[in-house]
């Protein structure tokens, strides 16, 4: 890459980071595109060279968030030191640590942005679909490990409970969001662990 | 009343309830003022003889939808005809029913206030805190007496099988909304009351 491509490379790299970060604080119709830009000292009206339109950046951001997000979720998913139960129950937990760090705030880009966005951009709301549908199969593949291993209950198919387990981790991350408190997660993983998902 | 009062007292209603209908549709950043005033006819700069700002006007959205939802779920929870698990059930059905009418647009407006505005404004936070706290005592009193009646399992208390109830069926909403499918919902119900619920 010759370094004129690569600045450029760089200029895009830091604007999606930059738009991830505003859109996680503040949502999409609140992230407006001179802010990311002068956030980064980034002259005004350069924007379009780097993105067809704040919609086609939005999609950009979705697709890094997902490729850092599932790379830390099969760290955590296909961890050999632990069962597929205590694998399932670790991403819960770390996922209430971070969100404790972060004083209860912002939640989940894909959560967040689903919610803003989905009645209002089907292509949006298309990416956000295949994303969640994309991270639903990693949590199955975990449920079906352990259900083969008899600690998860058989008598529905691995598929559904991970969608349950998405709907129901989605709802307690949203709901602890609003409250301002882990509250909600930490009866979610109890309730889920503890009673329902045991085989 | 006098005549004047009735008048100003209409305005106010007609106001929260186009207020109510836009922000459902369009969330809160996105429902001007003046978009509200003028869905009605109502002259420009007079918004503020009714409410002190746009947050005191959603505050008041919020108490209006309180209390027309409330009748409706006390309608459904205390039906004597069916038993406590049915009522639950059948809360569920007509959501998902509603939701379908509507094109699976929109969701719940405590909900979509919530994840739009918590992080934004402390004053609504709380009033949606409130409203679902309130929410959630109306399911427990109904899962207490399936309690009672041993058609709900009895090893978690109440309070925290209505928390994880409200929590899952938020996501369900959720997803539904995002996904427009009305999936979420079906898999929610068929799960919690066909595998997790009954005693």
């Amino acid at each position: 890459m010759g370094t004129k491509a690569a600045i450029k490379q760089d200029t895009r790299n830091a604007l999606l980071q930059a738009g991830m970060d505003f859109m996680l604080e503040k949502g999409y119709t609140n992230t407006g595109v001179q802010l990311v830009l002068s956030s980064l000292g980034i002259p005004k009206g350069s924007f379009y060279h780097y993105f067809e339109s704040k919609e086609a950046f939005a999609i950009s951001i979705i697709h890094q968030f997902d490729q850092e997000y599932s790379t830390k979720l099969l760290r955590v998913l296909r961890n050999p030191l632990r069962s597929p139960l205590q694998r399932l129950r670790d991403y819960c937990e770390a996922e209430k640590d971070d969100f404790e760090k972060q004083e209860c705030r912002k939640g989940c880009l894909i959560g967040n942005l689903s919610q803003e966005m989905s009645d209002q951009s089907s292509l949006l709301r298309d990416e956000l679909a295949n994303v969640m549908a994309k991270w639903r199969g990693l949590f199955a593949d975990c449920i079906e490990e352990g259900q083969q291993l008899g600690e998860i209950i058989q008598t529905v198919p691995a598929q559904r409970l991970a969608e349950f387990f998405c709907i129901g981790w989605g709802g307690a991350v949203f709901r602890a969001t609003t409250l301002k408190s882990l509250e909600p997660m930490e009866t979610f993983i109890d309730l889920m662990f503890n009673e329902f998902l045991r085989g």
